[in-house]
């Protein structure tokens, strides 16, 4: 029996835990798999720059949202696993993050494909693939490392 | 004499041209120099996340538009150097940003000092050190690459 | 007719331009394919370090060629496909590359797989797993960009 | 008074530790300070490439072993502050490193200064600017990432 977290239960984790982020529901998990995840960033005119582009910023803020996402998916434990702040993974930290622009996407919601290459006992490294929704061409690529309590750790109760 | 563009020209390229990031004045080049800026973050609850600390993503988009600002403050050209979007600068696009996050800022405005590494014809390199505003040690480090016009381009007009 | 350049082509090039890395023929080209190439750096004693592990800067390097590998094999022009001197791809210069070591390789051959994400006129972006010879978990994992004379150019006469 | 590790110290643990980088000795600490370190590059022509410039890896490796330096330095522990494999740096681990090539350099000894940015209880991140010795302008950057062992380990005796 997987107790991987759905993407329901870590949507609701950001809605009670990150408010800012989702006053219109802006970034939605789609999917969660075997050490991946999916996350949409729905559009909206806020997220435009000069020629009409998804801000560079938005794409920073899906790339590490989908790999968290992934993270939290993988890291549930505890008596529910649809609760993700029972998981180790809800302290996970950013440590480092390496964005590699692409393309320039046009108006539209963005896809990002997050897929951890590593989960060490404190460090996870993880990659994510952007793209618009429907294509395939990649307008971005990101590597993250994400800091993560020891498991059996007592910090999480 | 000099004709570096001043923070009051670049602040109001960015009113102009990317409205969407100053509703509230968040960002605010507060001085330039030589292949320098430093940009202020104006504090706002909306840039908090769990812990009372300041989003990763705001962090990001900081060190980004102070090396932006950098940029333009050095690549100015042009009849009047007061105006930004004269300047090859203004077409400067973000290629890659890799981002060390250091230590959890408190809430509070975030300051970045910009410095760029080197100045190639279609290349340019710098880093960003952001720290709290008051404070010394830093809370996160950027390395960014951007992608500009060669020189004497008539792209610009 | 594809005239991508094959591994041989591109393994005469490093033996003519870069011998001092190839001295008992480290690096070798396996394959090339669409916007990529797979390389493999033969083992030896002077890659080890402490604790029975392959050296960082010999991973780095295997990640650096297979990735100028899969650009020689994409970029090839002129009369002789075969010739990896008459591409523009022999004038790329690397200017950003971002490591992340995930495991640590016991003593043996490495394998590099290479794949650009992105071929711009002036600007190349791949990435490259790394993996011990018969193993699937990744050792490290890179980024890369680099640096091409624009198309038309005459540089290379 | 100050236990942090001399040159010599690190030269001699590097030399028992690391002998295959050092059959020319190669790689020499000149100075240490605070959360910092100095590194030279002794030229020799297998250090080159096409075009007469020292070749990329080398670089990476120069501000790879600077980093490590400053590490050693800072992180010494125990009765004799002479040697370094005394300390928990003795253990640290590249994790990630993100280098940015801004010049060619010319045949000719290259020095690294390495200065840390942040010694966690588990991770070490810090910097390299590498430039021609006896010239200023930088011909790289990197920023390096290190795990080391937590303090009051067992692990190293």
């Amino acid at each position: 029996m997987s107790t991987r977290l759905t993407p329901e239960a870590i949507n609701a984790f950001f809605a009670e835990h990150f408010p800012q982020i989702s006053p219109g529901r802006d970034f939605v998990v789609e999917e969660t798999g075997p050490m991946s995840a999916r996350m949409r960033l729905v559009y909206s005119e806020r997220r435009l720059r000069p020629g009409g582009t998804i801000s560079g910023p938005s794409m920073f803020e899906l790339a590490d949202l989908a790999l968290y996402a992934a993270i939290l998916a993988e890291l549930r434990v505890g008596d529910d696993p649809a609760k993700a702040n029972h998981s180790r993974g809800a302290l996970a930290v950013t440590t480092n993050l390496n964005i590699n622009f692409l393309r320039k996407p046009e108006p539209g919601d963005l896809i990002a494909d997050a897929r951890l290459m590593k989960i060490g006992a404190r460090l996870i490294v993880g990659e994510a693939w952007l793209h618009a929704d429907g294509a395939t061409d990649a307008v971005a690529h990101a590597t993250g490392t994400y800091s993560v309590p020891p498991p059996k750790s007592d910090l999480i109760g």
